[in-house]
């Protein structure tokens, strides 16, 4: 069996086709199974294929951003919106260190997408620097849900290498944090 | 092939069974080959085997939490840290609108090792309230890095029904963001 969790690649090339219904809907079931924060599943997806909003969002890129140009190559933009107050609070009551445990919540979905998305062929890149205010303004993201990040998806039209990783004894410790 | 994605569960009761280090090795090579923010890797994992330490850090999460019994039974706990200055910045500026990207990366992470558990027959589930501050000092954190969440881990020792899920309709919007 392949590994899906080995083999993905941040992908930023893509091909000039379609994502077939059916796979789409295998990608949102995915993102449905993601656990959440008390199971309150602070996420939604809005899914753009529209070709003059892809290119309306690229622009908020930073220019330097190497999935600029995915995003108008591409035939899908996934944007992963959260609601804050429903993630990391109980009874409205913040009950963890960090206010934005949406964040922690919305990179769970993000990867089951991505995941998904290599067992169907797919490739996917992740985005999570541009204008969030303007990009929120053009998808009429409503009060209470912000949008975090793009999942830019299609088929692949390259099989990059891996960047390198840390190895194993570079990140993980036993017992207690060791800075040695 | 079984759907990791969709047969995951959190598992709060556990076998009183250890976990194979070969086992534990494709754990951490899954966490390894998470994406993160411009590859910076932010992540750093702390495992835990000790039953005084787990009984110290079960000590921390609130009363009510209907993990805090799984700290004790099952043998793994996996202390999930990471840098926030690795994640969201590039050259020290910050150039997303979260401070605490290092959440999204770390959600990634969590799910990584989530699902390459529920392949190896393994069961977790995923704790974020605690005292974050003493459980850094028990786990000898250091300075610039911050202990997030634990993973809980060992062999369940039950197979719980899902928690009720939206449908796909109610948070996956076309276009734009429908508040209908």
């Amino acid at each position: 069996m392949e590994d899906f969790i080995l083999h993905r690649r941040s992908i930023r090339r893509f091909q000039d086709k379609a994502v077939e219904v059916e796979k789409m809907n295998q990608l949102y079931e995915a993102a449905r199974w993601a656990p959440s924060w008390g199971n309150q599943q602070c996420c939604e997806l809005v899914v753009i294929e529209d070709p003059e909003m892809r290119g309306k969002l690229a622009a908020l890129l930073s220019a330097k951003n190497p999935a600029t140009k995915s995003f108008e190559q591409a035939p899908v933009i996934i944007a992963v919106c959260g609601m804050p107050k429903k993630s990391g609070y109980y009874k409205d009551q913040q009950v963890t260190r960090y206010e934005n445990w949406f964040l922690y919540d919305l990179g769970i979905v993000s990867q089951n997408i991505c995941l998904k998305a290599v067992e169907l062929g797919l490739g996917t890149v992740i985005v999570g620097s541009f204008d969030h205010d303007k990009a929120e303004k053009l998808l009429s993201v409503p009060d209470g849900c912000e949008l975090v990040s793009f999942i830019v998806l299609g088929y692949p039209d390259h099989a990059p290498s891996p960047p390198k990783r840390k190895t194993v004894p570079e990140f993980v410790h036993f017992g207690k944090y060791s800075t040695q």
